[in-house]
């Protein structure tokens, strides 16, 4: 072992920023280009290896009168805002299994700047995952698969997923803790069944957690310590409920001198206070509260949103009747 | 190995609440004793295990008009506030090497309702703090021993006062990352490394982390997983600076039934919003930068107390030209 491995680096690592695609969560992607170029230009600037910028979902699913442009990210928006993207940062976007038109919205590689498909789905929607993932690889992208709530399912049927994605052509399979549920030790574990399950295959391990119990970045770290390779942070971690894995907290820790963390500094001076006017994110109470009793973060997101915003009392007591 | 530790518990681990003492270097230690008193009764409705109620500093040093009655802890105003103490959660006061006058401050066991001083000092305060473990173990109290700002200390300095301190009565030894600066890998070999050091003499190890960087739940946590038995937290994570591990991440995480997280929420819900006008404490941008770089946070505190208290690129850069 090394005597100080923290001041390392391992080369292998990327990072991806998911900043526009899980942040407008919050607010149904209705974030200005202004914004979107600024965390463009950020990620290019502190040498972010992908910037995911929002959804491919389904215009019939979700009303495009009430959602922003980075809820389906047409090739003609993304290119309004990142050109023919003349730099080293890789375009991602996600696609849910259930809510997106992928065969059709998915247009092929060669005619679009996104480089990398991410495709997100519950355990239950692992076969149309499979068949998402063969078609944006045939098209000819980068792809990854996230498996999400895995906090909530069991054992038998993460493995059933796994041997199943590991025999598609998926890059990546991310680790997905989306209720902010995981403690250090589920996080090894799971990134070592990850591991195995993928050994011989090349794929990567990839992290992305949320901030429930201000765990985001320490088991994002965990990851990496057990392999990960691929790392998913948010710009001040915003993200839905409890938020995500904060970039500027990241880029302290990972040691490439690739990474550079002045620009994120210079986006959170110029560019949040505006944001976190409009909307609101972070490990507040009740958002604690659903991380440890590994729950969606609805019943927490719509206290937020009450008159009884403040009363962390009252919801836990609500949760806990509702067990 | 376990198969899911998580859900277990170890009855060794005891939680020291130091919400005052802490929480006091925002505020010169001047809560009101309602405050003080509902902290109090949380601890004991919550089965905490020992209360730090503030300092036994020395009134020479620390002017008495301006710092309230925390900083010095005398017998009577920490019975106004317990009484006898008639519960059973332990009270404790730290002592700080080079500012306190602990020869004739600190009164004997027999008289006081406190049961655990803690010695805190810096590694080349060893040999004050080895004189004044003695006294306070000889006038009958349990005894800690509380060594900061390790993280920029030499190894051989830490394992120098780690012998010199093995062989005193303290009970315990704390591991301090009193810059929020420590990284779980680190937390793991220092943890580690005071274990070998009380090795054979029964002492137990104790972890104190800050917020800087989000990784003071997560740290704690680390700490446990290595042998800490002796945990610190405080109420909604109140604290110098970024703050410490917050008691209702702790409790969530500890799974002993003797301890109850529902005071907790109560404390949170009908105190800390008056708290929270009157004091700032948190992992902000300026307590990041200064964790990431392990310093003070003396320069992040007087830049949020300033009118530029938002501009966080402008703080990076100050610090960067600085170092």
């Amino acid at each position: 072992m090394q005597p100080a491995p923290w001041i390392t680096y391992r080369p292998e690592i990327k990072v991806l920023d998911c900043t526009i695609r899980d942040g407008g969560l919050i607010n149904n992607h209705q974030f200005t280009d202004d914004f979107v170029r600024a965390v463009y230009q950020t990620c290019v600037d502190a040498g972010i290896d992908y910037m995911e910028i929002g959804y491919k979902n389904s215009g019939r699913i979700f009303a495009p009168d009430k959602h922003g442009a980075w809820k389906y990210c047409k090739e003609d928006d993304v290119r309004r805002i990142v050109g023919d993207n003349p730099s080293n940062l890789k375009i991602a976007a996600m696609a849910d299994a259930g809510k997106s038109d992928w065969k059709t919205d998915i247009i092929p590689k060669e005619k679009s700047v996104i480089d990398l498909i991410r495709v997100a789905c519950y355990v239950h929607q692992t076969a149309e995952a499979v068949d998402m993932i063969k078609d944006a690889h045939q098209k000819g992208y980068e792809v990854s698969c996230n498996i999400m709530a895995i906090s909530t399912v069991q054992d038998a049927e993460i493995d059933q997923a796994l041997e199943v994605v590991a025999q598609t052509p998926a890059d990546t399979v991310v680790v997905v803790d989306s209720f902010g549920a995981l403690y250090s030790e589920q996080v090894a574990m799971l990134v070592e069944k990850y591991r195995k399950a993928g050994e011989g295959t090349g794929k990567e391990i990839g992290i992305h957690a949320h901030n429930n119990q201000e765990l985001a970045f320490a088991n994002t770290i965990e990851a990496i310590i057990r392999g990960a390779n691929r790392v998913d942070a948010t710009m001040a971690g915003i993200g839905r409920g409890a938020g995500n894995c904060s970039m500027e907290l990241l880029l302290g820790f990972l040691r490439n001198p690739k990474f550079n963390i002045r620009p994120v500094w210079k986006l959170l001076q110029e560019h949040m206070p505006k944001i976190k006017e409009e909307v609101e994110w972070g490990p507040l109470p009740p958002y604690i509260v659903t991380g440890q009793m590994n729950q969606h973060p609805r019943s927490a997101m719509a206290w937020r949103a009450s008159d009884d915003r403040d009363k962390c009392l009252d919801f836990y007591d609500k949760v806990m009747a509702d067990v």
